[in-house]
């Protein structure tokens, strides 16, 4: 950890002596939001470098320039899971966004299904959002948000070896455990014991409200890579369960282990 | 499930031909914003009866009467779970309000820590989001919202028997499971298997932002109930370390076993 009080996404390299210069936003943030003047420490994160610390060497208005001193964490990058899901109203999907990137998914895809109500994303403004979640959280790694692609066409070309966490409606209140529906893996998933090997590619599919269409449900259902999985016995709300979906994969195959 | 659209919490006693006088409010929610007209169908639960098919008897501008018809749903009460947690900004208190509802927390309880911005909150209003969150996942049951609370005060008197899952942002990255920690579970929380007995009382405690104070942590770990226990290798914001901690419990000890 550095002494930094702000922590800042940058595209630019970093390593030692690296000069980082700023956007005008950047600038104005530093500057004028936090007010911070030359020699102030600020740590920055590009999501390849792992985080440094840095410190102002010079402030402007308009612009300014950071100077990088010593990596303060390395890359840590999460493991390899996406989260695909049907944007819904726009605060819930920004929320699924941030909580994704806190969690640590890999990957964010909104997928436009049968009953999806959104026909477009603004996808910069949730790229966005997920830089801001990884700047508060205090990650060192951003997830990449796609533009909205249909369901049918992303299944059509699905990778052979990456399984589907499928958070599937029908199975509420159904015993369906992601451990054992996944088989192979122990159910242990928190006991102290050696780093097990890495579950591979993964995806957890979250669906809109109403559901997934009886087309999209035998499609799934037919995919050798798909695990239906309950998120207990209540119904979710979507933002709800991509959370509880990413916290059950995390704890029991991710790296929360 | 009943083939009513609207689902409603109300206060009185539901039964079989038990009349259900509507309030103005109500009355205007089903009428004038539904535009149910008489003989439609309502979906009533006032979280002790279980879930009623209910027909409109009467509607009017300023009121209305149901009539009870069949119970759809039997009582479902959540296990003996309740949520501690500082508030932290309105729209991230509401979240946290909503969430621990649909996720099955039997009393939601904030409390006031040391480090804790709000200084009162407005009960009525949580409680509300309580209510709706319960009317929008099929739940039977609304959770009590209480008071805000002095953490201190309340850990004073804290019953013996109910222990505390503590989500201890020190631990972040470490390896304390929920399940080791606990001790006495066996950590197989996702296996088919015979129904394990009830956890007995249980409370989760997610801290503010900027976390416990020493003397609140030195409290907490001298507390025999407390178990603390690690949400993952990233710092998680309290809204989202709450849906976190509520999924854990549930999955391992609680009601999606």
């Amino acid at each position: 950890m550095s002494d930094a009080k702000v922590r800042l996404y940058v595209e630019q390299p970093l390593g030692p002596g690296q000069p980082v210069p700023l956007t005008q936003d950047q600038a104005h943030y530093l500057f004028g939001v936090m007010r911070l003047a030359r020699g102030a420490a600020v740590s920055l994160f590009n999501g390849r470098d792992g985080e440094w610390r840095a410190e102002v060497a010079e402030a402007g208005k308009r612009g300014g320039t950071l100077l990088c001193k010593d990596q303060t964490a390395p890359l840590r990058l999460p493991p390899d899971l996406w989260l695909l899901f049907a944007p819904i109203k726009k605060a819930r999907t920004d929320f699924i966004v941030e909580k994704a990137a806190e969690m640590g998914a890999a990957r964010i895809l909104p997928v436009q299904t049968r009953f999806t109500n959104s026909e477009r994303i603004r996808q910069d403004r949730l790229q966005a959002h997920a830089v801001e979640a990884a700047e508060q959280c205090g990650g060192t790694f951003v997830p990449e948000v796609a533009d909205l692609t249909n369901l049918e066409r992303l299944l059509a070309d699905w990778p052979a070896d990456r399984r589907i966490m499928w958070c599937d409606e029908s199975l509420v209140g159904a015993r369906a455990g992601l451990l054992e529906a996944a088989g192979g893996f122990e159910a242990r998933g928190f006991e102290e014991g050696p780093k097990r090997p890495s579950p591979g590619p993964w995806a957890i599919l979250i669906g809109p409200e109403g559901g997934f269409s009886e087309e999209e449900q035998a499609r799934l259902r037919r995919m050798e890579q798909v695990v239906p999985v309950s998120l207990g016995p209540r119904i979710l709300r979507a933002d709800t369960a991509a959370v509880a979906a990413l916290t059950l994969w995390q704890s029991v195959l991710g790296d929360w282990r």
